[in-house]
Order: C-alpha cells, then structure tokens, then sequence
C-alpha cells in the first residue's frame, strides 16, 4: 500500500481496487449496532484545513472516528499560520505532536505533496487548489461500481469547469486507470484541448452536452463556482444553465441505466435542477455515505490498522 | 417515545416527566469515579449550529460525550452554506455521513421542524429564531422539581421580553403541560395579551412585577437583549431595570420558599443584580448541570440508546 | 501535587522534578501501539481560549486525547463572552457542566488566577498577556535536561523581548527554582535591569549577545512580535536581527554541546536563520513532542487521574 494518498494517479489498478474493497468492508459497519471499528484506537489524524471545506472535513472526522482514531481539527485561519509560519513548520509540528495522519486542505495546487516530504506520518490530499482531490474520485469510482456493477468499459461524462475542477482532474486519472472512457464537457474556454491528453490518453472533449447524453452511462456534474462566474471564461449564468445544466428534458435522453452524480454542494437551478437532483437517478446522496466508507478504508489502509 | 424533541408542546405530562426522570437518572453519574456512560457509543451527534452559542453547544457535546457518543461540530459559518447550499441539502449530506441526531441552532422560527421533514434520524432544537427552546424548558422544569419538589400547582412568573424570547415560549407550553401556573410579567409592548393564550389557556399577563412577587413560587428571569434595546419595544435600559430588574429588595418580597432562575448568560445589573444572582435563592448555575443531565436524557430517550 | 498550575512559580523544585518524572513516564506511551491510557477516562478538559493560539491548544487535545478524557473546545470568539458574560459566570458554567480541568490562555496577564478562585476544578494558564506560560517552561525544562542530562548548573540565555514575554517570565521562574544560571540578552529598551531581580535574584542581564554565546549551555530564542516592531521598543527589524538575531556564525560561537531553543512559531530569518533552525543542535522540533508529553503530566497530577 501507498503511503501517502496525493493524487488520483498514485493508485495503480489493484490498489485503487483495495480501497474500493475495504471500502465495502467499512460499508457493513453502518448496519451494526455499534458503528465503531477498533482499528485506530490511539492513532491521531489531523485534519489541516486552509480553506473552509465542512462537508469534507466532516466526512474524514466520521471516517476517523468510526475507526476509533482521535481526531483534532486545525482550522489555519487564525492560527500561527496567519503569523505567517510556514507550511514546512507547521508540518513539523504536526508531526512532532504525534499526528499519525495529516489530511489537508490547501488552497495552493501541490501543498499536499510538499507536505508529505516533511513528515513522516501519512498526508492524505483533501483539495488542493484547482489540482486534485483524489479520495472524491475514490467515492466516485466506489459510488459507480456499486450502482452499475463495474468501472471498466464505462463511459463517463464529466460537465462543466473542467479547467478549474480537482474533482474532474482526480477523476479522470483513477476512472482511466480503471478502465473507464471519459469525455470532458464544457465550454471550450474550461476545457483546452490539450488538458484533456494530458491528463489521460484516451480523454475525449465535447463542447455539447446534448450530444453526449445517449451515450454516457454517468453523468458527473461540477460544481459552479459562482465566484468565477463574472469571469471572462464563462457565458453568463444563464446561458451556462441553457447549454450546460442537467434538466429533466436532457437527463431522459440518457440510457435507462445511467446515473447522476454531483460532488456536492450543488446549485440547484445552475448546473442541475431540483428535478434531476432528486430524482432515483441521482447518486448524490449515496455519494455522501460513500464518502465516509471510502475514507475509513484510506485511512486504514496509510495507517495499517490494526486488524479488522 | 417521541422520535424528535422541536418544541415544549411535543411533550405531554407523561413523556415529560420521563424525561426529568431519566435526567435524574443521569445525574447520578456525575457522582461516579467514570462519569461515561456507554449508552451511545458508536452513534453520532451533530451540532449543526447556524448561530453562535456557546453554552448550548457545550453542554449538548457534553451530554453527548458522556453518553459515548461520537460528537461532530458544525458551525454554517463559513462552510458550504455560505455558499449557498440548502438547509434541505445539508440535512441530506448530515443524514447521509450517518447522523443519528442531529442537535439544531438557527436563526428562522421553524428551521429544526423543516429539518426533522427530511431526514431519518431525530432532530433536537437547540433554539430556533424567537420561537423555541425545549431543552431549556426541560431543564428549567428539572429545576423547580429539584428544588421546590414539584411541578404542579406552582405559580411562576416569566419576566422580561417574552414576544422574542424562545425560553419564554417553550417554558409556558411544557409548565402549562405540567400543571403549573404562569404569569407573563413585563412591559405592554413586549407582551401582547392575545400572547399568552394563543401559548397556552390559562396564563396571564402583568404589567407590575412588584404586585407578582409575592405570591410567585418561581421567578424566571429573562435575558435582555441589549442589541433590541435601541428599539422603539424597550423603555431606556435604565428604565427598564427599574421597573422590570430583580434586586435585592424585590427579591425580598417573595415567599421564603421562592426560587430566582435565569437561563444565562446573564447581564448582570440589568436584569438581574448580582445580590440576587449570587444568593441562595438563585438557580442559576444549578440549571447548568442540570442542563447536560437532561440533554443526555433527551439524547439516551431519542436514539433508543442501549440499555443503561 | 498543587491544585492548578498558574505560574512557573508554583512549582518548588520537587514538585517541578515530579512533573518532568511524569513526563518521561507518559513519553513512552508514543512507542507503544496503543498510544492511549485510560487514567482520565470519564473527565472532561475544556479548552478555554481568548486568544488563538492553535499550537498550544492542539498541544493540549492531544495531552488529554491521549489520557482518555473528553476535550470540548470552547473559543471565547463570538461566544457568549462577546455579548458581555463576565469571565466569572464563563468559569461557573464550565465548572457547573462539568469540567475538571479548564485550559485557558488570555490576553490578560491574571486572568487564570482569578478563574481559579472561582471554579472547584484545575486550571492550568495556558498563557496569560505578557505574564506567564507555564507549561512552556516546563517543557524547555524537560528538553534540557533530556538534552544535557541536568539543569542544575545550566547557563540559559533567554534572548529577545524579554519585556512582553510569558515565555521568558516563566523560564525564568522554573529554572532559577531548578538551580539554573539564567541570562536575559536583548536591547535594554525591553530589559529593564529591575525586571531580572524582580523575577529571580541571581538572574543576569547582558546587552551583547556575542558576549553571551561562548559560556551558555542553552540559548533560548523568544519570538519576535512583529506587530511591536512599530514600537518605539524596537529597532529595526533589520538591525534587530543583526543584533539579536541567531545565525549560523554566531551558532558556531557556542561551546560544542549547547542547544538552541525556540518556542515558536519561529520567524525564519529574522530571531533566528533557517541554517540555525534545522541544525542538530536545534531542540525546536523536539520541543513540541515534549510539549504534549508534559501537558499529559500536568493533567495527570492535577486531576488525580486512575493510576498508571
């Protein structure tokens, strides 16, 4: 097993399907009475957020404390780091009080990898900056394989600000390493040629989501950033929604079988309406438990647990 | 049992008195060498807490952690609700990560009703807008019983802004529950007549706190709050401590036997002097412990914890 | 064992000898697999604090965590503290909840002594403004003498705002009690000769670190506050550092076995180089892990935990 999980391309094959596995084996957990695993008793994860993210870091604080860990939150706002420590010391630090495990949420693109130089416990990437964010692709790729059946030999769509997404960039690195086709869909300013190869040879882009629909077997919305949205790149809202956005019309060009994902927190009435957000083809609330599941197994898995 | 606790009207006389039961039950344990409990263990707690408040806060992760449950904070501060995101959708996110309850502060009168429509497990409101307060109504009811040995036939008297106060509200609907009289004492503009029987038949209103004194068992302080005090509501703060604040001579005007509760946190010389909050009369830091022991109580009885 | 730890001058030289021994004890527990020890399961730590400071209160957490109790974290910020409660009625109602120990760091030097008056429970000042931080002291005591095998004899020169730092006054106090020679170096702006026989008869004051750095054992590095820089105390930043700042020559001027020390965080650069930091002979990091280390000692001794 890895030791640190940084990005999407650190799982080859077999291990992204370890994790997925164990995943499931954490899943069976939720039905017991008592929902807690000893397997971390007496560990400390961390969770190191620059940015505020509570979705995620409540995900990985159930996660943590379902196994038994002890979990201290680190919000960098106010802290020393506003003294202006550096990322290096505050690691060394971390690591220095007994974190076993580090996960971090940073706004700069590749503070996670910087970090994992320095410690020598686990740093697990909660998002960093418009990078990656690769235990969303895990919940993604677990959420797919427990509704389809399978990961190879699907093809997935993924809509919207590809450019600026580190839930698309994870994806599309563990969905080709498992097999699956992607095609990235958006405006041509969000998604450049050339992001597409390089991220995965294989990647295909499409300008127009209508045309894509019959044949995708998942359709994974982004979030819009509204922030962005006064941004040359983007049409206006509007005309974001109109040529962009899931509606009910559009979501029943789809196979019968295919589903709906979104990471969350979603815009209804932006990039995907009520209709299709609550509809059965929408996976976004399975994503969510998903997620707790899929982060039990990472962080079993970097901290070799004790035995399940 | 009832399976979420919005309001002081979802008690009735005998779920109530289970409940302050139950607290005394609990409170036994603060006694104990190990003051845990393994009631809850492997359940998880949220406060979702969408306005400051402190002491509420603790004393729900309190109770929760004595119980052995695993609690979670959640300030919408900054997260994902700033962004946007529903309550209806953060209720769902809540519920998905495996919330066995969800403990609610907000802002909008009816907030944790609408949360309890979408979500599974139970729902505890920690305070919504002007509108309630159950567990402190709890609480304040195990302190008359604690102190005075019962709850009906005892004439108490609320005091101060009751139009905004949800303690005030949830107070009457669980007193008049449990048998005991209330008078609404306090300034014309802040206590409408058709108040006090559209809360409960029954209770009355008065102008004069000093023609109540004397015959009140209990006298129930309520907090001012300083920010309506530049309202066309409120006589000048000076004014309004004359006329409405409990000192040392008024306090001396009620029966021996008679109790002095405030909910805190308290302004001291506005409302309440500190002769009389200091005294033995007042409760006031008895309805603090008072506090955890109920809310451990209210949390054992809803999520059905196993047996003590 | 006292009741609470306030100040450096609490601790006769037994009882500051005990606490190092405890310590010593509790760092073995970060070898074992389990690194928990249930000798305060059941008691409740409350992390009380006025000011942020994340470094000491994780430290702390992580203290407590370790020992098995519950930690509730209560950040006076837009609590109830911020609509006017008295410190006082905060220190009745954590106390009242239940808390066996209260952690408190604030900005005003005496805050913790008052709070101990008014609670049953420990406190442990966790700093207090420009006054005192004992467990910082502590620590440093503990890093010295696993470093150099003794303090007793030791010759500590504490260098930089000794005038506006709880870290120095509280070094100051615990190494004179534990027979070390103590110097103070920084500009005479911010060391008043009466503040060192004030402090500890015996203590020196020297204007010059160069004269220093050739017969101390231990150099202790204060943090500079960047937000006094604009004081008319201070020179410049620039000529500060070329002062009083530590760089690798200067290092190279202390006799073989000294050791640099540093509370943190640390403005690289300015009090001290990145060569200095990183060398050997720097404790920084080891300072941390001591850190956690002693604060488990203290919580131990003043609450009287199960045995060990």
């Amino acid at each position: 097993m890895i030791r640190h999980l940084l990005s999407g391309a650190d799982l080859d094959a077999s291990t992204a399907t370890l994790v997925l596995d164990t995943a499931a084996q954490m899943a069976t957990v939720a039905g017991r009475e008592v929902k807690k695993l000893p397997a971390l008793r007496g560990r400390t994860v961390v969770n190191l957020f620059y940015e505020d993210s509570t979705r995620t870091r409540i995900s990985f604080e159930a996660a943590a404390k379902r196994l038994s860990a002890d979990v201290i939150n680190f919000s960098a706002k106010g802290s020393s780091v506003a003294k202006g420590e550096s990322l290096k010391d505050t690691a060394l630090t971390l690591q220095a009080m007994g974190a076993d495990a580090v996960v971090v949420r940073h706004p700069a693109s590749g503070a996670p990898h910087r970090l994992a130089n320095w410690v020598d416990g686990s740093v697990v990437n909660a998002g960093d900056g418009t990078h990656e964010h690769p235990t969303q692709a895990l919940l993604d790729a677990y959420t797919m394989r427990s509704r389809l059946g399978r990961i190879a030999g699907l093809h997935v769509a993924v809509v919207g600000d590809v450019l600026h997404s580190r839930v698309a960039r994870s994806n599309v690195l563990l969905l080709s390493t498992l097999g699956a086709k992607v095609t990235l869909v958006g405006p041509p300013t969000l998604i450049p040629m050339d992001i597409a190869q390089a991220l995965a040879p294989g990647t295909d882009v499409c300008y127009d989501l209508d045309a894509v629909l019959p044949e995708a077997d998942v359709v994974m919305m982004l979030r819009v950033q509204r922030e962005r949205m006064s941004d040359s790149y983007f049409p206006s809202a509007r005309e974001y929604a109109r040529r962009y956005g899931l509606d009910g019309p559009r979501m029943r060009r789809l196979p019968e079988h295919a589903i709906v994902m979104h990471p969350g927190p979603m815009n209804r009435g932006m990039e995907i309406t009520a209709e299709v957000a609550d509809s059965p083809r929408s996976t976004i609330v399975e994503q969510v438990t998903n997620g707790v599941s899929v982060r039990m197994a990472v962080l079993y898995l970097l901290l070799g647990g004790n035995k399940l």
